[in-house]
């Protein structure tokens, strides 16, 4: 950046805008060169994929608890990307490490991706640790899996990543006694390693595509809701000791 | 700070601890000397009168969200700490201000403190506007303000701001047909201006005294409770346009 | 929200996939209708044209130290967001207000938007408040003012609200003896204003359109650069009371 | 809580606020009993001790970038409790986890603390990992650690994990050619677990020590400096491709 001329990774922004739309500057910001049309059509996608989720997700209903509260919108929107931890999103970086690993195992011992998807499942179902990426608590067909996978085939991004998750999905009835999905943090996980992306950058996808919900989420909470919205006094179980004196008196 | 001695507004901070206690040590961060001994009994009251308030606090919940989603403890208690806005402790501010401005104008004026307070309370119940610092959606009594008060007669620190504070209340019935209460909020305002902290710094107070209470809840909800705790799908009402087609499709 | 489906303001989110991108989904969260073809490139634009800034920005600088802390990388991009405030990204809010009130003014009392201008220079000047949208540290020409007033042409979006915008920056010169410039925020307010958003959801365009950067800034310096990044002590001044002894001692 | 009286652990807050310090309410509220007159005094250091350690501190750096943007005190703060990660604040817990796994060892095996120690840092020293609550990037004496370890010995609340953290610091020079002192983090570590906290509860004495100092710097931050805090774009080094023209222009 200089005096009246912004440079992004080497490209001036402002040549950029007219060709390229948000999902493509953003793979620019996180990758470094500009995408094909194809990765440009899949960024796209896998930005809009999570956009929301109602109130059935703790982000919404923290940004909702802070927004009631008499503070500016980006300080709600805040409390709700700080909440995209471990079991919140960050499925995508658990299930893309593991994939990324996996993919590296399989390729220097030469093994095909049936036997290490076998291999997977059965460490996953033997130390009773959870699967990251498979699962859904609510969802027993992911549209959002679904329709993640179609895009991935049109545009030929679809490569090992994807099939390895495939694999292990199929195998969880024989192993864990019950189908375990792959949803929607585990196809996000796939696509983007099949892309060329660092797990550890895995969060990125889900903190900008449920970006604007969580604005949407406290905007609506500030203007048209009561202020001050907290659990209700006698709503509140008490589980502490039940009272005593203090010592001495 | 300088390798091997760190120096606090001028002392040396491990002499400090020899003599001071924590609350002190707050004092002189924030005044810049050190206190009295009405000064630190007062101070440390002052910092433990809000300590907790169950889950019927929207800091309280937002901690609990947050801390349900796999994320360190700190990022938990961040989420609360960032929801002290205007309608949760920020009235200490507003009360505060209220005060300070209103006992400039009372010693410049040389009116007394009956005629300022009446002023005040005339101008909040014809504009309508919520008077800082008085009334309570659980307490009738807030146990709170009892105390506060106990204590700042005892230190003698008690002068202007509390005794017009005192004198707002007592017209309330008069003007607004029913009691509002001095509330906690209210009156460590009318107390912290009396020791003659700046309003701005009220919502220290406030953040302080609640911290220990965000750390124990965050604390619990990582390590007493399931994770993930979000509104449940079935039990969220969904206000929006009912099901309709894409144009076009 | 129900299993295995997701409907956004009545839209089946799966289906809008394939025909809408992610800034029209951004729209229909934000105005609960889909955009038209020249909405759409419009609101692309706007959530393009803020997204990075280097770190000539203080919410980029914040994230830079807590994710040099060992922290997981949304709490580093949710620091960066709490930054958002009324001197950074806020002035959107700030200068859409302003103009949305003075727009409802000039139609009301059926002046040109020339007076109202005139009207409003005039004031700022009087006062010596700061125009909120005008003037910029660092650029003298604002190149992100001008593709979003080409692409606000281009789209015919360009309305009233943009055209009191350029009467105030084309007056002054005459009222603050030097040209104030149009600035992005003042820009991207006008725009918004004339494509009817409230203007208390603008500071909703900033979070978004800086969240890619804010995620890239804290992957680099989380990967690509030494921990625990701190203002070093031999480079801070101390401007406290010199070394004292305690009182007593 | 319940109407006009607040409970905390079955005890009155009003009736524990007559005998109690903030600090005892801290342990109070974190262990669920009331402290002995020694944890009092301990517990009041312990939280004391790290109150302030000026801009040298990512924390510190955080609040001032943030506050200078136009946000309330809170967020400002909220910015720099999100900063106390893995490494700043953070190897309390680590040091705390190590220190609290190896006694239950010892106890187990029976064997001496020094056997203990030796295993530790021969095995720290083998993997080259960092040993956590050992060396000091200012200080080569730490007046905390000191000052900590006194008033352990004054109160004897000094026990086994005090002792097995002296030995570890006096073989550090033998494995690692050089002397790790034991560190203000380590020492608060080792003394919180002689009283029978949690590990995982460590860093809440990071926080609660911090905060008045973060408010401290906040307030300082908005009221007493300019706003709008950034590095200077000419002091930016870019380091990315140099400038190039879009592939198809």
């Amino acid at each position: 950046m200089e005096p009246n001329k912004i440079v992004v990774r080497g490209y001036n922004l402002m040549e950029l805008i007219d060709k390229y739309s948000y999902a493509d500057l953003t793979y620019l910001l996180w990758r470094g060169e500009l995408p094909s049309k194809e990765q440009s059509r899949m960024m796209d996608v896998l930005l809009s994929v999570c956009l929301e989720h109602s109130l059935n997700s703790p982000s919404v209903d923290a940004v909702r608890f802070v927004a009631s509260c008499g503070v500016p919108l980006q300080t709600a929107v805040s409390a709700g990307v700080s909440a995209f931890g471990d079991w919140h999103g960050g499925t995508i970086e658990q299930a893309a490490k593991l994939l990324q690993d996996e993919i590296r195992v399989t390729r220097e011992g030469q093994q095909s991706l049936q036997t290490t998807a076998e291999a997977i499942v059965r460490r996953f179902s033997e130390s009773k640790e959870k699967l990251p990426g498979y699962g859904h608590p609510t969802h027993t067909a992911d549209p959002r899996t679904k329709k993640l996978l179609e895009v991935a085939n049109e545009t030929k991004i679809r490569g090992a990543h994807v099939e390895l998750a495939q694999h292990i999905e199929s195998l969880t009835d024989k192993y864990f006694g019950r189908r375990l999905i792959l949803n929607v943090d585990g196809c996000i996980a796939a696509i983007i390693s099949d892309m060329g992306f660092d797990w550890r950058i895995g969060k990125g996808f889900f903190i900008v595509s449920r970006a604007p919900g969580l604005v949407a989420h406290a905007y609506e909470q500030m203007y048209n809701d009561k202020p001050y919205k907290a659990a209700r006094w006698d709503e509140v179980v008490y589980t502490g000791p039940t009272e005593r004196k203090i010592p001495g008196t």
